[in-house]
């Protein structure tokens, strides 16, 4: 069966903040929901302000699983280095109906942010 | 007469934070409103990275209500205990039209962060 | 020329925090925009978890026009006094089109928290 | 080809928070995310509370790039000066479509704060 959700997702504000100095370091986390019984596999592809983006880094999120993708390890994004304090923006796009949400932790100051909206779903 | 929103609502960002050692324990809370006139049965499913899912918490919110549901106090949901600093996505399924809003109060520094944002909707 | 928007909208987690002591007190605003050229008659509802709605406070938005509703300021909301560090839910009800934004500005601490969300739009 | 999103984005609650003494100035950033292989022509209409809105400040983001533009930076709004601490709202129209979402950074206090959510799509 397959899971709620839309096949293709963007988020216009990424921005990876400074990591701070803290117990807990500035991140943002990619956050997927697949619902349905097979793998979704997912294609993320970066924009930038002034260069041509970065596309097609792939991803695959078991059936009834979530995965938190923090943009701060290289590991969980095909090795893809995300650079810190630089705006950006993000697509997903998805072979399989999936959920898709975008958070912040900034610890630029002593005490942490938080921040998250849904992406925008389409298609 | 039924209430206005969605019988299906998705959240792939939960998270419940350390509880902290402040006048505020560090906590999130799933913000359902029934509109309509009669009671609003829900069941609540689980996601996590590594692991089956835990579904079918139910909860029932009266007609003309509002329930604020605190991930971190089990008998809120059923006696599902939510483990701590662990990432996790959550689904409700309602037998009537509800509307769902996800928050999250962390106090891991001294002063508190939020974040909120509405599920998704479907169905 | 009627505005962009819908005609109700609904607010799960609305909570109007301890004032606190700082210079900025802690507080929620309910943020409509009518982009509109007539204005908007707008009748509020407010729900709780344990008693009765209180429905239908009126409030009404000029044409081209945006409104910041403090919902510590019962003179922003016909009288009504919304109690401080209660769980409750909002709905707007529109004769036009309009778009309503939610955020809450939390003082516990000494330094503040914010978070916001679109309404979720119905009808 | 076209890129995903819609034509016409609203942004109730903007509010161009104190500037602060930190290191980050307090600030919004109107974020806008161009995946078609057009630029977008976009044009930002500022709504107010007490008096007519100011319409027409014209931005442009090219083919599959991200802008996010800062409203404490007139060059960025086509000279246009956002007064800091008045409630105000946003309208985005483009010609293509595109994907809006808007943050602010509050530093009033010392620790700074986040709050996101994307704007309201229609058209």
């Amino acid at each position: 069966m397959p899971g709620e959700g839309a096949r293709t997702w963007l988020i216009p504000d990424a921005y990876l903040p400074s990591a701070g100095a803290g117990r807990v370091a500035g991140h943002e986390a990619i956050c997927i929901l697949n619902t349905g019984d097979q793998a979704a596999r997912v294609e993320i592809d970066v924009y930038f302000e002034e260069r041509d983006p970065h596309l097609g880094v792939a991803v695959t999120i078991g059936p009834r699983r979530t995965r938190h993708i923090r943009t701060d390890r290289p590991e969980m994004l095909g090795g893809l280095k995300i650079p810190r304090e630089l705006p950006y923006a993000i697509r997903l796009r998805s072979d399989v109906p999936i959920v898709v949400q975008y958070s912040r932790l900034d610890v630029t100051q002593p005490n942490l942010a938080l921040m998250t909206t849904l992406g925008f779903a389409t298609a």
